[in-house]
C-alpha cells in the first residue's frame, strides 16, 4: 500500500527520458516517487483525483530572503541607495528574531501556496528559520549571510555563526534542510575572507550561495579595488565550481560568462528583481549558450514583491525576448525547466523531476479556470498564462502541505495575523529611532 | 433607497481631489457612484462589507482582440513572420461567428473574473461581439478591425462593414457600448483610405482605434512607401487628435512623442505582448513627461497570454524600470492610474475613478492573503504582488457581475465548456485544410 497516488491529471513529467503523459499516474510512498506511468497497479492510503489538471514537479526559488517578506512593499519605487540606506538597512537593523520568524512563516506560506517546494535563503537568524522551514514541510537550502566589509575580527566571527549554522543544519529535518555557507558578495567581503569561506566550505563540503555582479556598482568597485571584475577575482581563488550558487550575475563580460560555465557555477536569474531595481538584465541565453546551469529565483520580497515562480517565469521569458529581439527566445518549456530541474541542480536535490526514485515534490496546477482555457500547450500555458493560485494541490516530501487550495501544515490566518502585527511593531520601532 | 452600498474597505477612489479613504463607503444607486465617504446616512437593498479589501476602480483594457483568446497559447516562441503567417491567419481564416462568440464570451469571462470593467476590443463579426458584451455587463468600446491594403474597392467595402456597426452599436446597451472605427494600421490601410475613414469617423461622431508602430518592420516600410513613418503621415492627413486610440506606439522618434502628445492622442501601452513578440519597448516615460495620455492594454491572448491588468501594470513599470535604468520610474501610482483614470480618459468614459456622477464600476480587491501580507502601502501592494485572482468583487454600471469570486452574470463552467469546444474544432478544421 503506498502513501499517495495522484491520478486522471496531465502528467508533465520534466523528465526527458520519459515525456509527458496525457493521462498518467504518479505514485508517492516513504517520501519518495516510485511510479510514474499511463496506469498502475498500485493502492494508496490517499488517491487524488487530478482531472482537469497538470500533475508536474514543483518549483524551486534559488534565491530569496525569505525573512524580508516582512517588508513587502514597505519602500518602493526609490533610489537603490536610499532604499538601502534609509529604508532596508535601518529596519533590518531593529529586526529580531521573532520577527524572522513571522516572516519566514509567512514566506514558506506563500510558496507553498505558489507551488514551490524548496527554496534557496540567505539571511539572519538563521537558526529561527531552519526551525520554520522544518515545521513548515518545506526544502530548503539556508545560509547565513555573512557581511565581513575587509573587517577581519568581524569576519572570523562571521564565519564562526556560519560554520555554527552549516554544522548544525546541513542534513536536518530528514534531510528536507541543507546548510550553505553565504559570504555576501565579492564587494562586501574582501578576498582573504573568501578564500577561507571556500576552504572551510570544502572542508564542511557544504555549498555556496553568493550574490555575485548584481549591479555595475560592484563591477565598478571590484574593478578599482583588484583591477578585474568579480567573477575573474572569485576565479583567481579559485573559488568557483559546482558547489557554488551564484545570484543575479547581471553584469557578465563573455569571458566572464565562458569561466562560470565552465566551472558549473550554478546561477539564479532574478529577472523580477533585477527590473524593479533597474539593475539590468542578465545574459540568460548566451549562458544557457554555453551549457551553464541557470535557474531561477525571486530574490527578497522588497524587490519583487512576492515570491511567485509563476511570476518569474513569464517575467523571464519576456525580458530574454524583448532583450534580445527574439521572440523565440526561452521558449516556455526552457524556462519551465530553469524553475524545477535546473533549480533542483543548483540546490543538488533529487526534486525537479517526476521520475521514479526522486523527490515526492508533487504540485497540481488546476486548469478548469478562464484564463486557462483552451488549453492547446501546457508549458506554454503554464508560463504564459497561468499564476500562483492556480496551484491547488502542494506536496513536498511525501506530505500533503495543501490539498484542494487548503494549506494543511501550518494555520493560514495565523501567519497573517502574526505577520502584519510583527511588521506594524517593526515599523514603530523604526520609525521611533528615526 | 440606493442600489448598493460597499462600506469598511479601504477606499482607493484615484481622485485626486478626495484621495484614499482608509475606511470609507461607497453608494451606488441607478448605474452611477452617488457617494464616496467617510460614512454614509443612506440605506441600500445590497450591503457589501469589504472588511480587509481594497475598493477601487475597475480597469480598463485599452487594446485588445476579445476573440483570439480561442488562440490562447495556440502557437508561442516563434518568429513573428511565422506566428502570423502560418498559425494565426491560417487560423483566423477559418474562424466562424460562433467560434468569436466562444472566445469573447471567454475574455469576458476572464475580465470580470480579474477586475477589468472596460475594453476596447478589435476584431470580426463584430455584431456578435457587441450581442456578448451587452449580455456580459461589461462596458467596452469595439471595433471592426478594417484592412484595406492599398485596393480601393476593399476599403469601400471595409468601410461600409465599419460604418455599419458605428451606426448600429454606437451607444448601445444602456450606453455601455460605444462604436469605433478600426483602422488596421498605417501599413495596412492606404493613406486614401486613412482620410476618409478620419472623415467618417467625425461625420458620425466616432472615435478611432489604430495600430502604430509596433514594429520595426513597419517603420521601415512607412519609411520606404512614404518617406516619413506612421506619426508623421498621419499628422500630414490631420488624422490625429483626441478621437485616436493608438496602441503600441513603441518605435517613437522624440519629434513623434511631441506630435502625438501635442495632439492628444490616446495611446495604449501594451507591455507584456511587445516584449513577447519581441517588437520593443515602447518610450512610456518620456510620453508621459511630455503628457501625454498613457494607458494600458493587454493586447490579444495570442500574444500575452492572459488578460490581467495586474500583469500588465507590474510588467509596464518592470519594463520602463530597466529599460531607463532608473528604478523610480513609472511608481505604483502612477501605473495605476494608466489602468484606470487614463483608460477612461481614453475611451471618453466617466469611470476610472470613485467620484460621486460617475460610472458605477467598481471592484474589491481581497487583501487577506498570504502574498499581499503585511500591507504598507495599497498602490504598491496592487501593482508590484497582487492578481486577477485577488478580485472578489465586480461591478458595472452598478450591477454586480461578480460576488465573493462568484460570477453572477454568467454560466462560467458553460462558457469554458464552449471555448475549449470551439477552439478544438477550429484548429481541427485549420489541419484539415493545412
Amino acid at each position: 500500500m503506498a502513501d499517495i497516488i495522484i491520478k486522471n491529471g496531465y502528467v508533465l513529467t520534466m523528465d526527458p527520458e520519459l515525456g509527458d503523459l496525457k493521462n498518467g499516474v504518479v505514485v508517492i510512498d516513504d517520501g519518495s516517487i516510485v511510479e510514474v506511468a499511463e496506469s498502475t497497479e498500485a493502492t494508496a492510503d490517499t488517491v487524488i483525483d487530478a482531472r482537469g489538471g497538470v500533475v508536474m514537479p514543483g518549483f524551486v526559488n534559488t534565491h530569496t530572503h525569505a525573512g524580508m517578506t516582512l517588508f513587502r512593499g514597505y519602500a518602493d519605487d526609490l533610489p537603490l541607495a536610499s532604499w538601502l540606506q534609509d529604508h532596508i538597512w535601518p529596519a533590518e537593523a531593529e529586526l529580531t528574531a521573532s520577527d524572522v520568524v513571522a516572516g519566514t512563516n509567512l514566506a514558506c506560506l506563500e510558496m507553498i501556496k505558489s507551488g514551490t517546494v524548496a527554496f534557496a535563503d540567505m539571511y539572519f537568524f538563521m537558526e529561527e528559520v531552519g526551525t520554520v522551514v522544518e515545521s513548515s514541510g518545506l526544502r530548503a537550502a539556508l545560509s547565513y549571510g555573512m557581511i565581513e566589509l575587509g573587517d577581519a575580527e568581524k569576519g572570523k566571527n562571521e564565519l564562526k555563526k556560519g560554520k555554527g549554522f552549516v554544522n548544525e543544519w546541513n542534513g536536518k529535518a530528514d534531510g528536507r534542510i541543507s546548510a550553505m555557507y553565504g559570504p555576501h558578495a565579492p564587494n562586501t567581503c574582501s578576498k582573504e575572507f573568501l578564500i577561507k569561506v571556500k576552504e572551510q566550505a570544502v572542508a564542511d563540503n557544504a555549498k555556496i550561495h553568493i550574490h555575485v555582479l548584481e549591479t555595475e556598482a560592484e563591477l565598478n568597485q571590484m574593478k578599482e579595488q583588484y583591477g578585474m571584475c568579480s567573477v575573474n577575482m572569485l576565479d583567481s581563488i579559485d573559488f568557483l565550481g559546482p558547489d557554488v550558487l551564484a545570484a543575479h550575475c547581471v553584469w557578465l563580460s563573455d569571458g566572464d560568462m565562458d569561466i562560470l560555465a565552465n566551472n558549473n557555477v550554478n546561477i539564479s536569474h532574478n529577472p523580477v528583481s533585477n527590473m524593479k531595481l533597474a539593475s539590468g538584465v542578465a545574459p540568460v541565453t548566451k549562458l544557457l549558450d554555453r551549457g551553464a546551469n541557470v535557474c531561477l529565483g525571486t530574490d527578497g520580497c522588497a524587490s519583487n514583491n512576492n515570491l511567485d515562480m509563476f511570476d518569474e517565469m513569464k517575467t523571464a521569458t519576456l525580458l530574454q525576448k524583448v532583450d534580445t529581439m527574439d521572440p523565440t527566445a526561452l521558449p516556455a518549456r526552457k524556462v519551465l525547466e530553469m524553475a524545477t530541474v535546473s533549480g533542483a541542480n543548483a540546490l543538488d536535490i533529487k526534486s525537479g523531476m517526476l521520475r521514479k526514485g526522486y523527490n515526492a515534490d508533487v504540485i497540481i496546477v488546476d486548469m478548469n479556470r478562464s484564463h486557462l482555457t483552451p488549453l492547446f500547450d501546457v508549458p506554454s500555458q503554464l508560463v504564459y498564462s497561468a499564476g500562483g493560485s492556480d496551484v491547488r494541490t502542494s506536496i513536498v516530501n511525501g506530505k500533503l502541505l495543501m490539498d484542494d487550495h487548503k494549506v494543511l501544515c501550518m494555520d493560514e490566518q495565523k501567519i497573517i495575523d502574526d505577520a502584519k502585527e510583527a511588521a506594524s511593531d517593526l515599523v514603530a520601532r523604526v520609525d521611533a529611532k528615526n
